[in-house]
């Protein structure tokens, strides 16, 4: 039985990640001036896009947005008032809170996709790509329905990187039994420091 | 039992809404210099990529077009004309049996997706969404192809938003138990209207 | 029982057929400027995207990646080393290696995917197009993703209509009840010949 309290704070930190890839989604939107259709397709495609593939190629349903109704909701109802919100970032220094949203989402999204292709098992390598496409996918989409080369691929900071190894750290601590509540704390903590001190320091993947 | 003349009826609109999002494939691929290869293949995406997308998500097999091999033999033909196609629209002052054709696409599109997704035990508004998905994502993808912003992500005129709106109307109507030959000539109907009226009014999405 | 040395060439084939559309994906990802995650997606996406839209398609699993989980080791392993790749080829006159390499993988992936369709009970029609499918939706999405109007469309130089003729040509063999093993050859080859004479004799697609 996963603990009462943990899952909580999982559900919270889900909700972030979530909120932060959709908030991703809105500023790419405006800065193509989208109309509000076209931000709130943005903003579902890059929060719900990347677990929306993962269940396609493991052939799970239902889908995460379909239980989750609220989230799509929750969406739906930000894409209406995106100008102000995003306004309102700005006040509050939106970069920053942005980046540490983003690497929360990174690494949760990471962690939860390996884990669900273990469930359906898969051999550890494919494991680890599902979480990557799970992290990645949906910021894919977005850059290619907003016109643009991913960022991702051409962007030279750790970002899928930090993904790969941290969800390799977490397959690993998940052999040796440790206890899940750990072992999802600490690979998502691993990509989620990973992404934020790599950016920091100004470390660059080769070209 | 659905009434036969109404079975014909709405195969024949169907075989009009899927020959208006194909042509709306030839006019983009013109516009882009795709040779005749090129012109199928966008053709194609474009007629039947939304409701492909859906039939992935929902898991439905066998496709539309598997079972209506005919419809992509008909696109397959007229590509191989394609141009001589467009000339002949172009006589006729295509850009309004464009606008007529696609609008009635845009309406049996919506309904008849909302209706499959309701069939599937989908929730209202998963239902809803489905009806727009299969409406406006082969719209999207064609213009991805052409390496475009897709049109209808910055138009700012009603077009997914009429494909909505008109979905939760069908859905109302079939929650009253209203005849489904009634609810749905009525929601394609609304669509069709809604989106020919805020067209001609030039009403505008806010940005 | 399929002979096994013929087993064997056709896995040295397939090696080799994926290998091009990897290192068509290194030569798209280097004029690009990708990073090296970059470059290991985009080379992923080509070598493995066609076949496993075909399986998304047709509801198949594991995908061909799953179990072939070391040629995916081998494109990430290359990727770390692609740009010396690509600086070793060109010293061989890469241009060539890489037309008949990506012709071998044209070939292949065609009979392949028409085969596995008819396996899956498609009619002619459907069957054909998915082994097209295969062959160069890889090729498609490696141009999405960096921002070009897939070459394929615009190209003019026959080279889905080269799949798609060879792929007729396979299945009228196979209702003649030809042995498989000729009629995969006879099929791959007719497209591997007519690739590279169409495109010697600069042969073109009607606008």
């Amino acid at each position: 039985m996963p603990h009462p309290r943990l899952t909580l704070a999982l559900a919270v930190l889900e909700a972030i990640a979530t909120l932060a890839f959709a908030i991703s989604g809105f500023v790419e939107a405006r800065k193509n001036r989208l109309d509000s259709v076209g931000t709130f397709i943005v903003a579902t495609v890059t929060a719900f896009g990347g677990g929306t593939v993962r269940d396609v190629l493991l052939e799970r349903r239902p889908f995460y947005w379909v239980v989750h109704e609220d989230y799509l909701l929750v969406v739906f109802g930000l894409s209406l008032v995106a100008p102000y919100v995003l306004r309102m970032l700005s006040k509050l220094s939106a970069e920053r809170v942005l980046l540490v949203a983003d690497a929360i989402g990174l690494g949760l999204f990471s962690i939860s996709g390996t884990s669900i292709a273990l469930d359906a098992g898969m051999p550890p390598f494919i494991a680890v790509l599902m979480g990557v496409i799970t992290a990645v996918v949906g910021g894919i989409l977005r850059d290619v329905l907003c016109n643009d080369i991913p960022l991702l691929l051409r962007d030279s900071r750790p970002y899928a990187t930090c993904a790969f190894v941290g969800s390799w750290f977490y397959l690993l601590l998940d052999r040796l039994d440790v206890d899940p509540i750990y072992s999802v704390i600490a690979g998502t903590g691993f990509i989620l420091i990973a992404r934020l001190v790599t950016y920091k320091l100004e470390i660059r993947l080769p070209h």
